[in-house]
């Protein structure tokens, strides 16, 4: 039973409030329950994290202004595809901006501390190209509450990499694999682990990578089962997943 | 210090075996080490899951005969777009198959008796034309040791059929969103829970839908976080890796 | 019977023109019953619009030249994709241009004032990354006639948004579905309202976007009906459609 | 103000129905009022159209107990991709269907009868080929309310038959362009009248039609203004939004 | 018979030549008799035509040392997609060099004198922006020997200035028609002449053109017979084709 | 002057016709003069050749149909892509029916009896799997009025074989070279003639061939200049504009 | 110095032939020099291997008459994609026919006997789907002179399976890797050898396989050096590639 | 037997080395032997060549880091796509290195000194603009132990050209061809030789080029044997397989 409601209709029965005033209390707290809210103060409330800024396509201005606004509100901010400038004027504004230049990740404030991370991700990249988006992929999940691990430069055209790696890779409750071209990393490594996969498939590569289309089609057919795909380069997308993953029990219901 | 070569090499210096014997122990259990074994009788032991029979593509006699193979190891079979045939013949040979017709799979033995399963994945399916995969998928996280439910019809061309389900959507700790044209059931589905959603893009539809070719761009391009894809019409795939995430913590190390 | 060939005729007949002049007017007539005429003089008066000047791959001067000559004959100017050095001698020249940056909409005179617009179109946009678009095809919708609410950042992620809104939308009379990604606003809203929505994809994504293809295909996939598609970006055709379902039974013989 | 919760409201302060009832009640209204309610009875009422039938990837039993459904409540039923012995099973079990075999489409019961049609469609068509969607499109536009004319066999090749046919095309409130290869009528079309034109790709063609893809492709970029675009095939789609914007001034609120 | 090699036989019957010799010429003269020379030397004489000079790609260098070894034969240079910078130094050197900056072709001295043209080839463009294309078809005509006529702005959009020009269209031994978008201005011409038709498809749009795929494929599937096509944006191409089916007689042995 | 309308007008000066009657023609004949006639009666007179028709998609009688109306007219037909039960019953219906079976073409009397035939055209075909497109070829401009010669086997990969029919092919006032795979051999019979070739792709091939993808690019993008191309498999577009560019004196006004 | 020719000169000049006869005996050689002659009996001569018959889309009649002719002038005959029913008939007039059905390959004599075989070629093929393509792969390379071994069912997926059989992978001169799906198995195989790989794509998968397109881009795309790529399903081609390079120097002149 | 194993187990059963000690380097020399070693050490003893630098996508430093830390075990280097900046850096740096602008390739250091270099690899080029993928293949198969002979400017569209050069053509142990636009060069070559020849298509071409695609389409399905196809541009895996073909006997064990 929705005891919410109930405590409206008790102020109402009781003559607290008025029949119109209980009528509108219901409507604004039903479209809350669905998430019928003002994002910055309810989406951390409902889904246990709050919104992300997606910087590319948006002026300074219109970033520095979402910032403030869930700053305002006390919520973490954590924004990806953020650019030196921003960074900049972000650290001015806030203080306390975090950010990787690699990556181009930004965060201001926590919403894990360290100790409050749990488990492991670990984020495997097949070569140095890879590198912004496996790192997007590893600052979002440390972000969102997972202990991170990144394991570069294991591409399967000398194998022997990944397998002296393979014990780390192993301690993993999930797996980001993160390569361009023929995207085969996905395969191999989802061949011989027991927890969830997700490819992550980059624009590395030129000519009949189409973008980092053959990676993205290699890794959705892969013969291993295990594994499950994001977008081309949405290294975010990856280290929500895997994060989502790692604490699948610790945020279920 | 990896104790299994330590016995090895304490047998050989104790002259119980010859250095012959002790080099080609060694190299054996190098192999198996790394899963460099027969895969009926390892790959269970490895990965805490047998190999899966996907029966297109190989007649009655090779799908039958690897599934002979397998009991006599005593490893429970589970067999995809398995032919009604096949299921009447494995029922003939083994007794005890259980046929699915409408997801086409078929299964002998249990990897996890009913009390043995755990969680809870939710599969959601767009439409009755989407169900083949649907089911595919349910019936493989349930093999592989996950309570499902299947929850169909709930195409976002009609949402509020969906919210009058999300109750129990929101009760899983993994979901299968299975859908064909737009599949735009994925981000409306992850946008209102907080446990990752495998999106399962369908075949279903004509035209422009290029044999699921727009439900799999739209699931991998979506504006809600928390999504990852599998291969059109792929269930066994993303009914697995719901699986793997549900179990996470029981199966990692 | 078509009077303007009768008076011609009957000219012809009293020899006040001679059976040349005749047949050289009637040809001239001819061609403009089918449209056959000068752009600039006999469009408006054909199609109740005048000519659009689409400012993208012309060179200032041309664009100019063309408005000059739309203006010697009193027709209102309607330009798009305007670079704002174009709108500054635009201003220069004529005086009275209006220019709207965002989306590079620049206006020379009125074809309908404001209270000669009727109706209600409603532009729905997922995020800001698609106002561009979106208002393109506001900024068309108005000038051709249709009173316009723009409502933005109700991208399916957060389907609660929409719903805050849902009153609005369903006010219209023709609705604009902006979205770029995945593209399944179009489908949320075709589903909740009764009225034709033109789906607007925009290039707005990454990877697997395309440059907008998930988007357009999404929509044309779309599993609700009451959609119809214009191509990626084109903002002024969904606007300009809009407005003719909005003002239909006015403009109609 | 809603008066329907104030209703309930009203009664709960009398005691009437208990807090309990009173927050069901609430609820229940609350999911129908956005849609949340049976498909079969409440769609009708809530966008003024009952679902329709499609036909294509259902068993015959599928179709029919659907048919059955709607019609225990007295709901007009509209079905396309009817085969014809789906259509000798709905006469044996309806009495009343209708059959339009070129078109594959099927209706029992109407939701329009023949005086309460308003306004015209046309459904433009051009050539024999193209004649199972182009009917499609027009079954679809007159079950749902419009009067509709066909016109066929006015491809571009030969485009003095669209010009002999042009007063009645001109008569219409919104006009179907149904074309395979090139696609061209649509263009032509829409450069000649001030309505809407729906642009109904098909797959007629070979070779670098690709399936329809050349017709969909050269309708979405068409250069004239004023049309938009239904997937390849989709006559049901196109009917649909034709006599949505046929009818916008009877059905927007 | 091969007089050339009976003169060979015949001056090493009379010892004239050695065997030596006559072998040497004999394998000279059977690579020319094949084309086997120089192209400079020898293309205008086996073909009637000189070599072209495609100048994208290559160093300014690079072309103008092409050309001036072809002005030491006496060779008249014609030369596609140059720069205006290009054009300045082979002024500078060559005197006589004539640039048209719109298309980027560059002429140095005439295959035909003026007088020496025949036939008619038009170029029908559909917009300004197809302008490019359109010029590099009608300069290579004119070049290589056809009386070219250029007609601009008659896209299908308004058909009606298409039937204005149409006697000077029906004038031609050979049509091209340039478009973009849609690219429907080759379907409709090639239904209302009796002369071949090379479409010519411009990369102009955006979105769904993909580049000038969208004309392209509308170009190859017209429904219109007597239409073939050219690459996208190769107005050379065009021309040249055009030129050839203009002067097939003259030319064909 | 246009003497038809002329006389129109000198009819009703001497009050032989009323102006009714006068306009009415004149419409009428207009409508003509554009083409605005029966297909059937006027297209031959108009473009010089009759309506073909295109039997794929139509049913038996639909096809007959159209054949007896044609007869009727005295018109001589040409069907393409007919099956052998189709030509049977024309035979049994019209008598004089001439079949070939390959190609799918069916004729029934001559447009042009063999002396009437003019000038060469050269069918190049790459290889056996090539031939019911090259015979599609071949009988179409033999129907329109050219001699036409078959040239087969000549695919470049033994480019020999191309060689010693080059006397042959050089022979010809247009070539339709005609090929599966790469279609290389439109580019090599390019580089060797000065007459225009018409490159016809053919889906003969598997995999990356796409169905006939591969030959039309190749073809579009060749590197020799006079080339143009039809669509896949269009072997009745490659004949009837070869046939078009043989008789182009003979057919120009 | 060309010693043929030499001879014939010789002849000439002590009259034993004619001028007449020495030109054509010089022009039909130097045509059979650069392979000018009829195939059957020179292109064994010229390419030390003969002509290969392709059976698919040649009917029965079609490829038995390529193969007598071949028969007659001595030469072993290999045919590809070859049918049951075919090979029967081969049997019947051929006696010696050897037919591989999985493979659909077919030889009547032998290139090379069991000891005229040299090296060694290794046909890699990831799993049982792959074996039609692998099989055929190795049949061409041992009928045209290798000694070929056929390793199976060592995808990536399971990679121990692969080091298992690496002493026998690296054994060989020419490595094909056969493979669908994600097509990974050629990047690893590739990694762990020197020699070269011939990667053989097929179209074995589904959905976003796309007839193996996903293989073929993802061969093409390797991060490992030394692979080189074929046509999906093109085992011939690969097979024949392989021994081509396994054979180089004993063929390279 | 493995004598190296044999060594250690030697060793340890005279006490020469612990347990520990000799567990330990099985383990280090399994993964050796497998290749489980450091990069720079291990692979050009593994392989017989040293690890290539990739310079595209890495910074300066990053390049040179790798090239430092590659020279520092005596490593000979050889760098692609490397910047004039880069080689100058290089310069000071090492001194010796050696740099090839038109490739962008650039060595430090020989694996073979010139005498050293055994067979023939030709490279052909159809023209100009491909030059630089040729020449990247030429500068890899020369570094890695080939002799290399450049032939430019030799594409099907003037034919004789190539024939010019048939002899030295086929003097090579292996071919590259390397072709941009329809890429047919490759096809022409592999019909008139023995050896293998491997296809390197380029993005040279505009339009249908679509990047490279016509071209590597048409060498993947060329009609001729003996052709395998590198990525789209990708000059130096198409020089590492012809060279690993030409030294196929001196690499193989």
């Amino acid at each position: 039973m929705n005891t919410a409601i109930a405590k409206i209709l008790e102020a109402l029965r009781q003559n607290d409030i008025s029949a119109e005033e209980a009528e509108k209390r219901i409507i604004s707290f039903y479209h809350g329950d669905l998430g019928f809210a003002d994002i910055d103060l309810r989406r951390q409330a409902r889904t246990a994290y709050p919104e992300v800024v997606y910087c590319a396509g948006k002026t300074l201005e219109q970033s520095l202004s979402i910032m403030k606004k869930m700053r305002e509100h006390n919520l973490p901010v954590f924004a990806t595809r953020a650019s030196k400038e921003l960074a900049e004027q972000a650290a001015a504004v806030f203080g306390e901006a975090v950010y990787h230049e690699l990556s181009g990740t930004l965060s201001i404030g926590e919403l894990y501390a360290e100790d409050g991370r749990e488990g492991l991700v670990v984020v495997a990249a097949a070569g140095t190209s890879d590198l912004r988006a496996a790192w997007e992929a590893a600052r979002t999940a440390e972000f969102f509450g997972s202990n991170v691990r990144m394991i570069n430069d294991i591409g399967v055209a000398g194998i022997h990499r990944l397998f002296n790696r393979l014990d780390e890779i192993r301690a993993a409750r999930a797996i980001v694999a993160c390569a361009g071209m023929e995207g085969a990393l996905a395969s191999v490594i989802a061949g011989l682990v027991s927890v969830p996969v997700i490819a992550l498939p980059t624009s590395v590569g030129y000519g009949a990578s189409f973008g980092g289309l053959s990676a993205l089609l290699g890794m959705l057919t892969s013969c291993a089962p295990g594994i499950s795909v994001v977008n081309i380069d949405n290294g975010f997308g990856a280290g929500y997943q895997a994060n989502l993953i790692n604490r699948v029990k610790s945020n279920a219901v």
